[in-house]
């Protein structure tokens, strides 16, 4: 086995913080086995009492959006949903990989028939995240086909070996103590987070080029960052890399149009260039792309909640990602390069009971990147001040 | 794609008899993935509603053995055989693969602890299989190490090539209509079959090297073969290849001793050498081995009705295995090369409504093998009768 494996296996344990006796789940994708099995090792020397790892197979679901029914795409069988609920149910961990594998499975499919075919996600999955009922982590994984994907101009062999050090630094893996790096860039988060919960803004504004953007908040809003605790107590970073603070807006106050800094790639691997969006009372009312718009829009269509905002993030300029200049094509690691929103359910721990109700409702949630040095971030407080919050990456507050 | 798997895919999905509409839930093996896409194409075509693929990964399990606590190794959990059963109760489809895909895995480990963990067999796949609710085929599938462990003196594609060849005339895919030649070999099976069943005898008696046994039979009993018939009215080929024909005998009137004539695979890839048995009033009271009998005790042991016969399944010698004399570590091929028993769960549908509660019970399922040309198979009457049934691999009823 690759050592490096056993280091992001190692870290993917910390992050989800797999306690003994746990069943832990890892969802990953038919390529990333070697570091599935990797994470098995960890756990099990961890004490978990059985790792469940599932393998998503891209070409099966090609087959699928190929040959089946149209009709039938967006069934899903009982089971996928009620062993994500029993992993809540029994306080289970999950790991999950971020990552392209098989970016030629989906690329000449007809996007408006795979967009009705979720899998692997699930809807349930927002619910263990929303109840904070399994201590988690997705982690990214390098693959070769994801290296040749993001750095075209070198061979396999080259780009691979490219793609593993930027992920190992953006992972903090070349820390001679990744874990301890961690909390420290979980400090700095966490305190930029306290710093917005205290100023308590009515809204958010982001202006820049292409995007003119007004995000209300909840008065009992919160803003999280880094960490997590479940219900039961144990901590863990549920993304690594995480480089955000992020509240869940309130899904009816957000207007104006946001022009997309980064390509969003949607799991499945379709990619979606030049994304813009129109906002009017909450609701994104256009969805337009140079690419791929009607992958969004069958998306954005799935359930009520779709069309509304769940998550407003603001990444600062001293992460490790935004620095490199690169476009992963991972919503995972691009989201943590640059200030996004994402359409769909929102978080109800972001909020004060008297909220809770109001946050938004959905099967899905899709990041996307409108953040970069040159869009101003405001917060406007509830006088109608303007508060400068971040300016060409730096906080202001 | 390899257009030898669309063959198998499409013998696979033609054995199973899948039907429009219908979720059929394929069981892979890592190394398997071919096979799986092609099923999954072959489905869809047919009409399948979903193509539920789950991949057991054999390096999981080893990660699992040598790291998790002992005493959790039999833990399956709950969502495992939930969704077995939830597949009865959708009348769904099954098609699962057998061969050998990772014999490495397990090779070095105890077989008193990697016996313990049964996965990926389920004991609720027995209850689908005693109640007819699903639609299924069982069907070889090849794989390079496979080749290698069967013919050790050629290259890796030579004998992969070699492989492919013998289990492509074993799976009557060098037929030019092979679902029509299954029909025909089925005609002959079930014609032995009805032909022992009329003979209505008391008991099979086995005599050859190193085997002295009898077998009870339930006075109700029928002999099965090649196809089953859903309760919901679906005809299907559940082995492919299938050269057998089989009873389920009176689990508590097995006398005597048996020796294997074929290695015997544990799933899993535990090779068991040399296997000898003693029966005592239907129960195996020793299990001695030249290799790794413990991993066979400890299945044994795995409940009351592990240790007694739920199976006897006799062999001719015009099937397509036996000629070829070759040993392939794999149950589903070898076991239709000679005649077998098997320690486990046994068939409520081959005999009457007064014998059911009768038919042995057991989460587990083991067949080997204890024909070859050389034992001779005797039917004996209620009057004591002793009638000849297989002579040098030849029928005589």
């Amino acid at each position: 086995m690759d050592p490096r494996f056993e280091a992001l296996a190692d870290l993917a344990v910390h992050g989800a913080n797999v306690q003994p006796g746990q069943v832990v789940a890892v969802a990953a994708t038919t390529g990333q086995e070697e570091a599935a099995r990797a994470v098995a090792h960890a756990a099990y020397r961890r004490g978990a009492r059985f790792v469940d790892v599932t393998y998503f197979d891209p070409w099966v679901k090609r087959e699928r959006v190929l040959n089946a029914d149209p009709e039938t795409l967006a069934y899903v069988p009982p089971w996928y949903g009620e062993r994500a609920l029993a992993l809540g149910e029994m306080d289970a961990a999950r790991i999950s990989f971020s990552g392209v594998v098989s970016p030629e499975a989906f690329a000449d499919l007809d996007p408006g028939l795979s967009g009705r075919d979720q899998l692997p996600w699930l809807k349930e999955t927002s619910q263990l995240i929303a109840d904070k009922s399994t201590n988690w982590c997705g982690i990214v994984c390098p693959h070769p086909a994801w290296a040749t994907l993001v750095y075209p101009d070198l061979t396999e062999d080259e780009a691979y070996e490219h793609l593993w050090r930027d992920l190992s630094h953006v992972l903090r893996l070349d820390e001679p103590d990744p874990a301890a790096a961690w909390r420290t860039r979980a400090g700095e988060l966490k305190r930029s987070a306290r710093a917005l919960t205290e100023r308590r803004f009515d809204a958010i504004e982001l202006r820049g080029p292409g995007t003119e953007l007004r995000i209300g908040l909840f008065a009992s809003g919160t803003w999280e960052a880094a960490d997590f605790t479940t219900r039961f107590g144990v901590q863990h970073l549920p993304n690594l890399p995480t480089e955000e603070v992020f509240t869940t807006p309130d899904p009816m106050r957000v207007d104006g149009y946001v022009t997309s800094t980064k390509p969003l790639v949607l799991r499945g691997a379709t990619i979606i260039r030049g994304l813009r969006v129109r906002f009017e009372g909450g609701r994104a009312v256009e969805i337009d792309a140079d690419e791929n718009a009607e992958a969004l829009r069958s998306r954005a269509a799935t359930d009520d909640g779709a069309s509304r905002l769940g998550e407003l993030a603001l990444v600062d300029g001293h992460g490790r990602i935004g620095p490199l200049g690169t476009v992963f094509y991972d919503t995972l690691v691009d989201e943590n390069a640059a200030s996004h929103i994402a359409l769909g359910f929102g978080f109800p721990f972001a909020v004060g009971d008297e909220d809770r109700d109001r946050v938004n409702k959905s099967g899905t949630h899709i990041d996307f990147m409108i953040g970069s040095p040159e869009v101003d971030v405001d917060g406007i407080t509830r006088d109608g001040e303007r508060v400068p919050v971040l300016r060409q990456g730096d906080w202001q507050i």
